[in-house]
């Protein structure tokens, strides 16, 4: 992320969101703590529940309101001076009111960021009856869809501190080890290599626990046979890493070893295949084919990649019904699955970024089936 | 909390919830995955982009909205068993409104998760314009404020591995080594030691870093003279815990030492006082006046306490304005401070239940000022 004394690029970037929300006849954004507000001031907090949002007008100065507590911390790490303040005795509505009465026009057309909670947006629902209010995500996602090179560079080190960590791990990944030991050395590795903290819960699911996309890890102890999925990431100044690799402990048998590598198949040709203007929902269907045709289409039940950056998911998703096309500066995710229900799962996921037309790899570690 | 098929705990959890909705007038409650959805489901997840919602309308059963992949996860731990799961493929959107329309009287009044994100409620006015949204917390907060004593036993679980991680973490902290490098072996200490994860990312602030209550921690290598403040907790089936303690490396100066005999002073005595029956707001009145009294009542810029269970901030706030009596099985930290800008902090947190009429701590390491 740029210095907060790099005004230009904070400006270029209000300029960008100004220009968009004219365009969609927005009068001003609502920005939560998190990705949208640290892109656009430079100030990075997790969401909490004192009121704190960034205000971005059509025209002229964005502001803050801020809770008494953080406003050193905002004006010692953003580059927006206006603040205004709330003591944690008072009721933040009524800072939120003497905001929107500041402006000499009342805002109509209000977005308002996604993951603002509805705690909040209930508030501005009770502040201005009458405004319309949209999901900010129309504006943002449009800014930060293509990364600028200053953002896939730290990407890019979020993901080399992944692949770093997975090495490191892999020394203690061995039969008998509990699943959440392996989880709980790969958050300490994430963190000894530099990360900031993790992007995710890491999943360390074993056996039939890999047959679960989403499940993380828990006391089942690794055995002789096992698949087991290994997919974590970690944070690097704001910017996430997501890196999934399936291995085996101690042998593998034929139909595991036959699935790891139409898996690899899927993705490696879906990271191939990648081009400038192709549609996402295409890419999704490159890596669907082929474990599809493979005989195993009814056992990839999840969309082969998400877009990444500021956040762990963002546009563009991979995925049907999403004809956003692949552009120059756009990050995500490729990770096919095979899930067999109750059996295993196998996943490989690497962060790719468009890159002269092509896909460009972040990840490096073997996609091979390391028996370990 | 209680095994899926201890169907009884949740049968009464949603009974009463059922009751307070029908008092405030709720037709429905629309939860997000998080603390609400948890407490009435036994199903635990983060949010994310993929809408999951677990709908409890007034009479009847409660049922969830699912993205597919999250299917057989949701029916392993929850023991509600009417579930619409979407594709990742298809609008949410549909799913929500055909939910909407199986009810034989539409929701007029609905409860909306407090952390709910934006995009979701957007999408719930979307379905819904007539309806009339509020906060559910105005229905959960009643009934998660006071601890049953099964909820005590795994924050007072939570607590003792906060505890323990303490302990162990002050053989690192000394002299030389870096804030980040105390941060990265709490988190390593409090996971190795049976944490599911962290309740939030730990502070380890050292001199003039201390004095902002919200830093996190850097590069800055702990100085002879620090104080350091180490505020963190863990997350132990759901349910978090929250400690801090500030300590000096080498050693301390006279004045640095009385602020933190008064800090020490304030919280004892507020722990000591808190009684059934008595407004939270007081008991903050308890802290502040002594450290107003010793003449740095400007340097307390914040409230005394939160709430914890569940979430890690929840009602009830030890803030004044808050008149919400304590009472039985209440849980909320006391966590009195003094912030020199620029010099140094001190802060001392505790967790504390209300049993028996008072308050018993469940943090039991030295208050004293140790010297490292």
């Amino acid at each position: 992320m740029p210095d907060r004394r790099d005004k230009g690029v904070y400006r270029s970037r209000l300029a960008r969101c100004q220009e968009v929300m004219s365009k969609r006849g927005l009068d001003a954004l609502f920005l939560a703590p998190g990705a949208n507000m640290y892109y656009l001031s430079g100030f990075l907090e997790e969401a909490s529940e004192r009121l704190l949002t960034l205000i971005v007008p059509q025209t002229g100065e964005p502001f803050f309101i801020v809770p008494e507590l953080y406003e050193e911390q905002v004006r010692s790490s953003s580059w927006v001076e206006n603040l205004v303040s709330w003591k944690d005795s008072r009721d933040p509505k009524a800072a939120l009111s003497a905001a929107m009465k500041q402006t000499p026009n009342r805002y109509q057309a209000i977005g308002v960021d996604s993951r603002m909670w509805s705690r909040f947006l209930l508030m501005l629902l009770a502040v201005a009856p009458d405004a319309r209010f949209e999901d900010a995500a129309s504006v943002m996602n449009d800014l930060r869809i293509r990364k600028a090179p200053e953002e896939v560079e730290l990407l890019e080190r979020s993901a080399e501190i992944a692949d770093a960590a997975f090495s490191e791990m892999l020394k203690e990944c061995r039969e008998g080890i509990r699943e959440k030991e392996v989880a709980t050395e790969i958050v300490h590795q994430l963190r000894r290599l530099g990360a900031d903290g993790i992007a995710f819960e890491p999943v360390a699911s074993s056996g039939p626990n890999a047959a679960l996309p989403h499940y993380r890890s828990g006391d089942r102890k690794l055995q002789r046979g096992d698949l087991v999925v290994l997919d974590f990431g970690c944070l690097y100044r704001g910017y996430n890493s997501d890196i999934t690799r399936t291995v085996a402990i101690g042998s593998s048998d034929d139909e595991k070893k036959k699935v790891h590598s139409i898996v690899r198949s899927a993705q490696e040709e879906a990271c191939q295949r990648a081009a400038e203007g192709m549609e996402a929902q295409s890419l999704d269907g490159v890596a669907r084919e082929i474990i599809e045709d493979a005989g195993y289409g009814r056992f990839f039940i999840h969309r082969t990649g998400h877009g990444i950056g500021l956040e762990i998911h963002e546009e563009p998703y991979i995925v049907a019904g999403n004809s956003v096309k692949l552009a120059e500066g756009m990050a995500f995710s490729v990770e096919p699955g095979i899930y067999v229900p109750g059996q295993y799962g196998v996943r490989i996921e690497d962060i790719v970024t468009m890159e002269a037309g092509k896909a460009r790899r972040l990840n490096k570690c073997t996609r091979e089936l390391m028996i370990l």
